[in-house]
């Protein structure tokens, strides 16, 4: 026995659920929940907890637990809105930290109660948002990335001219153009986000260019000021390499007041093994939203990447379910998308969407703004 | 065809080799690694890349390709260092950004040129510089978690005091204690490194308080810089939930002169697919290193998790193998030990550890105090 006091806390009674996929049969995954309920709030042992609050109201509780399919369970558990100190990396922690260690867990669903979502301002423009910007009211965003590493800066920034002369909407730096020696942060950026205000003089549009913001921490606020400073008018960030917290920050930066395009480098072992990690929804649908991302980008099924179309349709799902004031956001699928596959997405992700094509524009033919405006009028064209 | 320009390069030679565990037969393994050489760097389809440098240098190489088991492969792959930018964010997203979306992919080897290394600094301390501060020269150090999570601040000040009078070298939050009402974060930090203090002058020891630095990332050097101030003698950081580069950037303060114990919270998804993810030894052990751990906590085999102990010994071998001037470091296996496992632990680590028990000290009785000074005679009298 230990000797811990027992003292009365005071709570607010709001308590956030979360759903986990339990590999194993009834036994083991009620094991597995009530494990999961300590190791995730107190990580203490049962028998030596002391008597009252603690374990009544801050250890996690089991809700339900029903199967789920041939050896799984699905068991909801909620936690005291008080454990996760209204912080996101401690939300994160609570919701799928030490957890994250032991193999047959995947959280599958969450559903935050107001008084925590509050505490949150999640994306500052949103769908939209978007639209408002760009002023393109209805149809499908077009989004295209500059690329490939190892042009120089002034390659770089003619493609983005004509890229923006026909008619994409959003023009994205790759997710690995970072400060490399071939095409340097600051000049890349100052050269092409004035490459982008040249042909939105031309156009009388209002294309968008988003430099990928990645680099040390200790100078990725210099960085984003730079950039904002120099024209761009989004950012692309990539919370599995430099941090969901820090994408919030980002987002929440008043003095910025730039829209975030999440990319998902780095987040692939979340998702995909399908008995362990984050289900798709969660991690590129809500947790990117509440972490301030306006867009979410990630593989379209039936590209270069192995997501399914229900995974997508997961995260369309995750862009747009009701989180308090949190607005909802556009998906990005992109990932080895061509022009023929079109039709296809409208049908399952209607005109809230914004298709990111890279490479494939290329495919198209050496005049790159042709390609653009072909891209551009078939989005139109069908329903657009 | 497209009509991308071909320039010349400048490009030093170094490159960086990493290994692959690639699921498949040779001849799917070999299109695997082909598609990784591109995906991790050009993100472009080969047949559109402009000749020259961009194919020849900067797209990955395939150096070979071996059986690995039934089922699988290993590549060895190197990269130009010029791709990475001498930055972590950038650096990791050429080892396992895109391809973390791939299934049956694995990092499990890493080999960085000195140029590159060249650009970190690593830990602070490393393995000599915790036992220089803590004047302990040889034995195992000892470290323990103040929890639970719900206990006010004076109580968990309380423990901390108990645990340092009690001989423990090491004294770390939960990684669960954020800014909780319970115990709000500046006065559980102020409270818990004056209970150290007191307990030092009383014992004569070095011990120190290394409290959870969570929160907002925008936050974060306050706070760190509140602990310092307080009496804080290192910090406890969850990279995972965090941030990697963003705990560089702690290690890297000289203003806060601070070491890190790392934990691996979030990060379990990275490991427990042992065909997906990244090797426990790279993640663990060398990339814990290079963002500037000095301790690297990660569970024990035959705990509460689900370690084996090869995969153990791997994170040893990722805490001690030569990277340049980047100091070796101390692991730190910690979740579910016992005070009886200490001698088969000292088998496996030998004497440069750090032995993590948490709730396990509460278990051997009420008095904590003596229950210290047990772990801490069990481990000077076995060979410390």
């Amino acid at each position: 026995m230990s000797a811990l006091p027992s003292r009365a806390l005071t709570l607010s009674g709001e308590r956030l659920t979360a759903t986990y996929l339990l590999t194993g049969d009834a036994a083991t995954a009620r094991e597995k929940a009530e494990d999961l309920c300590l190791e995730q709030t107190v990580e203490f042992p049962a028998d030596l907890l002391p008597p009252g609050d603690i374990p009544d109201q801050v250890v996690g509780r089991l809700l339900d637990l029903q199967p789920a399919g041939a050896g799984a369970h699905r068991a909801r558990i909620d936690f005291a809105v008080e454990t996760t100190g209204g912080e996101l990396t401690q939300l994160l922690n609570v919701l799928f930290g030490n957890i994250s260690l032991k193999p047959g867990v995947r959280l599958v669903g969450l559903d935050l109660p107001l008084g925590l979502l509050g505490r949150f301002r999640g994306p500052r423009l949103g769908a939209a948002g978007w639209r408002e910007r760009l002023g393109v009211p209805r149809r499908p965003l077009l989004c295209t990335a500059v690329k490939p590493m190892g042009l120089p800066a002034a390659d770089l920034a003619d493609l983005v001219y004509q890229f923006a002369l026909g008619g994409i909407d959003l023009i994205k730096d790759d997710h690995g153009l970072a400060d490399q020696p071939f095409a340097p942060f600051r000049e890349r950026v100052a050269r092409c986000a004035e490459a982008v205000a040249r042909a939105n003089r031309e156009t009388g549009e209002a294309c968008i260019y988003l430099p990928n913001l990645t680099g040390p921490a200790d100078r990725l606020h210099d960085n984003a000021r730079f950039a904002k400073d120099a024209g761009a008018g989004g950012l692309l960030f990539s919370p599995g390499l430099g941090g969901l917290d820090v994408m919030r920050a980002l987002a929440d930066d008043d003095g910025l007041d730039l829209p975030i395009m999440s990319h998902p480098a780095f987040q692939g072992s979340l998702v995909v093994e399908p008995t362990a990690g984050i289900a798709h929804g969660v991690i590129f649908g809500q947790l990117a939203r509440l972490a301030g991302a306006d867009a979410t980008i990630f593989p379209n099924w039936g590209g270069r990447f192995s997501f399914t179309r229900e995974e997508c349709v997961e995260i369309i799902a995750g862009c747009i379910t009701t989180m308090g004031e949190i607005k909802p956001i556009l998906p990005a699928p992109g990932g080895g998308m061509t022009l023929s596959r079109v039709p296809e997405m409208l049908e399952t992700y209607g005109q809230e969407v914004i298709f990111l094509i890279g490479g494939g524009l290329h495919r198209a033919g050496p005049d790159l703004v042709a390609g653009c405006r072909y891209f551009r009028r078939l989005v139109e064209s069908m329903g657009g």
